[in-house]
């Protein structure tokens, strides 16, 4: 297998990128997991020299051009294609990789993985799954989390579905439990895209749902896949995040704040599209692109995107 | 003036409600200031004997019924005529009272201020303010937190119209500033509502718009006053008052998380309604209490339902 990293993508880019690279090789020693390389050639030959021990594992492409976190993410798409995420894209699209990962301007991300990469045949909306820290010490996946700020019921249900199978192929979790996320536990309660979508999930027999869950929850231990519109899941997210700063700022120490560390988690599916895409956080280290890898990887080993198109049929 | 109270409401009532009463009228002496208090006679008059100091300001009636927790709103209210919080909302109705508070049933609450105080002529909408302790120690008041769980663009500008008139006139802000809780910081971001809402915000001379707000920046000092529809905001104060459990727990002492104890703010305002309905929490005990007959008498004091009825012509 071939998997690809954007080398200039993310704030500490290239020192974290190239460090996260040998922290992957150091550890694992599979000699069909090779790694593409993209970003400024004479930024990254010096670390990866022909002759190590690895070396045939690594392939360096060149990229001339660097998408800056704050640039309009489908303009500079167009007017950079010698960047690294839109070289990234096309050795994607054209079957040269297995893998894209990319700590790099999200928007270009997903820009990328919507129009190069495409939607699955049966997914009308390709979603991001983010982590959610539970007090049992494991991990929840909510989707969306900011792809579709505007969703159908139907959209929530395949939410529902993509991140079951995340949950259950990557993530490891058997029969994952999926919830929606409301303001009332009872069915009938909320908005009229939760009033609506409940029914579909409670019919499904591809999912395990197990009803609707309030705010107060989301860090309890009632489910694995916890299913929103992407606008509520951004702001979840975004405000889980800025507990954890706090946190910082105000020198807590506690094992279960420092899982609200959103780095520690590597990097966040776009799930629905035809390759598998990792974003990764712009404040992004070297254990975060490692574990960015190992994820690909595990895409790439169980078939993940194979999964999904069966059960999209 | 005379504010009224419903002793029964709450899971430590009477004790509690008692308690506050006694707080309140042990901190306050202002005899203009009498107090309506509603529940079992036999419960209140032993501890507001004749004769006592302050029983000329303490007015006691019977109500034989209490709502519970868990009933049905509309159901109980209909069903229960001689419930403390059917007689608190017709003592207000009829003008014997100028305020009404309790931290019994929500949903008794909100259907008693909506179908027998009434929305004030103009606002199409009435919301619940909720409170954000903010870094710098303030607070930010988070409108509507779960009465709207749809809401069209016009709903959330009488939103922050309401809220920056209480944020004004009763948290005592000079030019409250306001903000769209929003996917991403300019304009055009966001779902259909967000992106429709923002000019109406922007074009409006009665409030003070500083534009979209993300999730990230909820507990910075960004604003006083944040918008979203009910369903959102209705996750995140829940979202808020289960980090405060976790921290509880976790038995971490933080002056700061302290903040996030949302029983120390006493109740949230029903903004929008003909008299002043305050709601408190369910776990409600008697500094709770206390704070929301002040919250109550400063409402009055200030003549805050016709601040908004003059703000709403």
């Amino acid at each position: 297998m071939n998997i690809a990293l954007d080398m200039m993508g993310g704030d500490f880019a290239p020192e974290e990128t190239i460090k996260g690279v040998k922290l992957f090789l150091s550890q694992n020693s599979d000699s069909s997991v090779n790694l593409t390389l993209i970003g400024d050639i004479d930024q990254m030959s010096p670390h990866f020299e022909p002759g190590h021990a690895d070396s045939h594992r690594i392939h360096l492409v060149h990229a001339s051009e660097v998408i800056e976190m704050h640039e309009h993410p489908t303009k500079a798409l167009k007017e950079k294609p010698q960047s690294s995420i839109a070289i990234g894209f096309h050795l994607l699209a054209a079957g040269k990789t297995d893998a894209f990962i990319s700590a790099g301007n999200t928007g270009a991300m997903l820009v990328g993985s919507l129009y190069s990469i495409k939607a699955i045949n049966g997914v009308a909306r390709p979603a991001i799954g983010a982590y959610m820290p539970r007090d049992n010490g494991k991990t929840s996946l909510l989707v969306d989390v900011g792809l579709n700020s505007d969703c159908k019921p139907e959209n929530l249900l395949q939410f529902a579905l993509l991140g079951s199978l995340f949950a259950k192929y990557i993530l490891n979790f058997d029969n994952p439990r999926v919830a929606l996320i409301n303001v009332g536990s009872e069915e009938g309660k909320g908005n009229i895209l939760c009033q609506t979508a409940f029914p579909l999930l409670k019919e499904n027999k591809q999912i395990n749902f197990i009803g609707n869950i309030e705010g107060r929850d989301l860090l309890m231990s009632k489910a694995e896949v916890y299913v929103c519109d992407g606008f509520t899941g951004n702001i979840i997210l975004k405000f889980a995040e800025s507990i954890y700063d706090i946190v910082q700022n105000r020198k807590i120490k506690d094992e279960y704040f420092n899982r609200f560390n959103f780095e520690m988690y590597g990097g966040v599916p776009v799930l629905g599209v035809n390759k598998p895409v990792i974003i990764g956080h712009g404040i992004s280290t070297a254990g975060a692109f490692d574990n960015m890898i190992l994820m690909a990887k595990k895409m790439i080993d169980e078939e993940f995107i194979e999964k999904i198109k069966s059960n999209f049929l």
